[in-house]
C-alpha cells in the first residue's frame, strides 16, 4: 500500500514514538504535581514549547498546547473581541471557516476574501477592503490543504499592518508546519500548528501568539498553560510532537526537494488531456491536487485504491459536500470540480512508488473514461 | 518509588497500549477518509464509544469524544443556554467550578451548594433551593476528587427531576469512572468521563449526553463527532481508553475490594493523635484524604518523596493556592487545611507497599513534629 494522503494525516514516526515512550512508563506524572515528577513532566513541557518556537525561528512569542488544529485555529478566532469586520480568505479549512460561519451567527460582521485560481488569497481585493473597512481580526492560512498554494503571510500581514496596526492577524499554518521553512515575524499575532500532519500523533496541536496578547479560554478549569488551556497536560503527545518537528525541521530542505521531485514527476507525466492541474508551480510541494476531468474524483479514489494506492478526494475534513468549496471559489467549473483527487505526500515516499503510481493513475483513468463513454 | 496520586493521573496500561500500538503503526488513517483504512478507523472509534456506553449500562445516551474531562465538562456547561440559575456545589474540579465563574462573568446566575463535612453535596439545601428558585442546569460531581466523597447522582437527579423534569442534569464523573460500579440513568443528561485516570492516556476524555439533547460545540470545524466535537479524532489515544476501560471493568468489583482494603489498612493504622481522617466511611476506595494537623502537607508530601512515596496535596489542578477550596468548604479550619495530604490508589499497588507506607508516613509525621516544636 502507498499512503499519499499525507495532508489528511501521516503515520507517526517510530523514532519519535519511541522516544517519547518513557513518558508513558517512567514520567507519567501530572504536571501540575508538585513533587520531582511533576515538576520535570511540566518542564519537558517547557523545552517542548521553546523547540517548537525555535523551528519558526520566533521572538517575542508565546506557545500554548491544544489537543489538534481545530482548536488552535477556534482559540484564536473566538479568544478576541475585535470591533469591526472579522475577515477571511474563501480557501480556508473547515476549522476556521465555520467558525466564522459561527461568529456570524454570534452578529459579528464577516467577510470572507476571494481567491486566486490556485486557492491563494486575492491580496488587492484583500488591501482593498481592509483600507475601506473597519477590520477588527484577519485570518489567512499559510498553505492551502486543498491546493497547495503558499499564502506570503508575513508580507499580507505585513501591508495589513501598514494600513491598520490594530488588526489582529491570524495564520492557519498546519499545512506549513514542519514542510515550509519559515521565520513567523512580527506581524503574525497567531499562529496555528498540528502534529499528526508532520508524523506525531492526532490529539495535539499548538497556537503560537504574540507575548502579551490576551485570549479568552476556550476550556475553564485547572489554569494549565497559564490559564489559556485548561486539562491536564497531554505530556507524550506534546513530546512525540516535539520530536517528531526536530526529525522534519533537522531535514527540512532535503524533505522539500524529495517531495518537490515527486511531485513534479506526477505532474510532468500524467496525459496531459486527461487531467486538469490544480495546483501551481508555486504551490507546496507536498500537495499535487489535479482533477480527472469529467470523472468523479471518488470514483478514481477508490479504483486507485484497489491498485494499493491512497489519495484523497479534496479536504478529508469536508468529506460530506459533493464539490469541494475551495476549489469551487478558485473559480472552476462542475467537470473539473467532480473529479478532483489531492495526492499529498510524505519524504518517505520513493520517486520508485510514485512512478508506478503514475502509470497506474493513467490507466485507471483512461480505462474508466472507456467505461463512461 | 511507589505512586500513590492516582487520582492525579496514573501510569497507562502497557496492555492497552500494545493493543493500540496498531493505530499508530497500520491503521493511522484519518476517520474521515472515505478510502476502507478512514471507514475502518471511523468504524473502531464508534466500537469504542459502543463500549464505553455498555460500562455505564447507558440506555438512550450518546457519547462524544474530547480531549479531557475539563474539555467533557466545559462543553457540558457552556453547551446549552438555559433559563434561570445555573447551580454546582462547591466541591466540584475546577473544570466545573472554574467554567461557572464564566457563567457568571457572561451575565448568568450562578449557584454553589454547600457541601457536608465529608465533601459530599447537601442534599437538603439542594432540593430546598430547587425548590424555590427557576433552576436550568445543576452539575453534581460524582466522586468528590479531594475527599472521595460519593453523590448519588441518580437519586439525586431523580429528585431534582420531580421537582423540575426541565432541568439539565449534568455530572463529573471523572474519578468514578472505572471504578465504581454505576448504571447512569434516565435522569442524567450528561456525564464527563476522562481517559488518564484510568490508566489511559491524557488527551482523552469524553461526554455521554442524552440523545437528542442539541449542544453548541465549543470548537467548529470539520463537522466530526456529529458536529459537535470538530478535529481529527484522535484514534490511537481513544483506542487506548476503551482498552484500559476493558481492564477497569473486568475487574471492577475485585478492584473495588482490594483497594477498599488498602485504604481501610492505612485509616486503620495512622497514629490517631497525629492525623484528621477527611474521607468518610463511605467515600470512595480510591481516595483517602487525611490531614497531618498543624503540618504543611506540602512538607509532607516532599518527605514522603524522599523516602520513595509519591502522595498528593489537594487536587494537583488547584495546586496554586495555600489552602483546598473544597476542603475548607467541608468546614475544616486552619490546623486542618494546612496538613492536608491525599493519597489515591491504583489497583496495582499491594499491600506490602501500603504497610510500609503507613510506617513512613507515621514516622515522618512524628519526626517533623519534634523538629517543629
Amino acid at each position: 500500500m502507498v499512503y499519499l494522503d499525507n495532508a489528511a494525516t501521516t503515520k507517526p514516526s517510530i523514532n519519535a514514538l519511541n522516544k517519547a515512550e518513557v513518558f508513558n512508563s517512567e514520567n507519567y506524572f501530572n504536571p501540575s504535581g508538585l513533587y520531582s515528577g511533576g515538576i520535570s513532566a511540566l518542564k519537558e513541557i517547557k523545552s517542548a514549547k521553546e523547540y517548537i518556537l525555535s523551528t519558526l525561528r520566533a521572538l517575542n512569542k508565546d506557545i500554548c498546547f491544544t489537543s489538534c488544529g481545530s482548536e488552535s485555529d477556534n482559540l484564536a478566532i473566538f479568544g478576541l473581541s475585535k470591533r469591526g469586520y472579522y475577515c477571511t480568505t474563501k480557501g480556508e479549512h473547515s476549522a476556521v471557516y465555520k467558525s466564522f460561519l459561527e461568529l456570524k451567527n454570534r452578529g459579528k460582521q464577516v467577510f470572507f476574501f476571494d481567491l486566486n485560481k490556485d486557492g491563494s488569497v486575492n491580496l488587492e481585493k484583500l488591501l482593498e477592503f481592509v483600507k475601506e473597512n473597519e477590520v477588527g481580526f484577519i485570518s489567512v492560512m499559510h498553505v492551502n490543504n486543498e491546493t497547495g498554494a503558499i499564502n506570503d503571510v508575513n508580507f499580507i500581514a505585513k501591508e495589513v499592518k501598514k494600513i491598520n496596526p490594530k488588526i489582529i492577524f491570524h495564520v492557519d499554518g498546519v499545512q506549513a508546519y514542519g514542510k515550509i521553512e519559515y521565520a513567523i515575524s512580527n506581524d503574525i499575532d497567531l499562529y496555528s500548528i498540528s502534529a499528526h500532519k508532520i508524523n506525531a500523533l492526532k490529539g495535539v496541536g499548538a497556537l503560537i501568539f504574540k507575548k502579551g496578547l490576551t485570549l479568552t479560554p476556550l476550556i475553564f478549569g485547572g489554569g494549565q498553560e497559564n490559564g489559556l488551556r485548561s486539562g491536564t497536560e497531554n505530556v507524550f503527545g506534546i513530546k512525540v510532537f516535539e520530536f517528531a518537528a526536530k526529525e522534519k525541521y533537522e531535514n527540512i530542505k532535503d524533505n522539500f526537494q524529495k517531495v518537490l521531485c515527486l511531485k513534479n514527476y506526477i505532474k510532468d507525466n500524467l496525459n496531459k488531456e486527461d487531467f486538469e492541474i490544480i495546483s501551481s508551480k508555486n504551490s507546496s510541494p507536498y500537495i499535487l491536487t489535479v482533477s480527472a476531468k469529467g470523472l468523479r474524483g471518488e470514483t478514481v479514489m477508490h479504483l486507485l485504491e484497489k491498485e494499493g494506492y491512497i489519495v484523497g478526494n479534496g479536504s478529508a475534513c469536508s468529506s460530506k459536500n459533493r464539490y469541494s468549496r475551495v476549489i469551487e471559489a478558485c473559480g472552476y467549473k462542475k467537470d473539473v470540480l467532480e473529479g478532483v483527487v489531492r495526492i499529498s505526500f510524505n519524504p518517505e515516499n520513493t520517486l520508485e512508488e510514485i512512478k508506478e503510481f503514475v502509470n497506474v493513475f493513467n490507466l485507471t483513468v483512461e480505462n474508466l473514461k472507456k467505461v463512461m463513454q
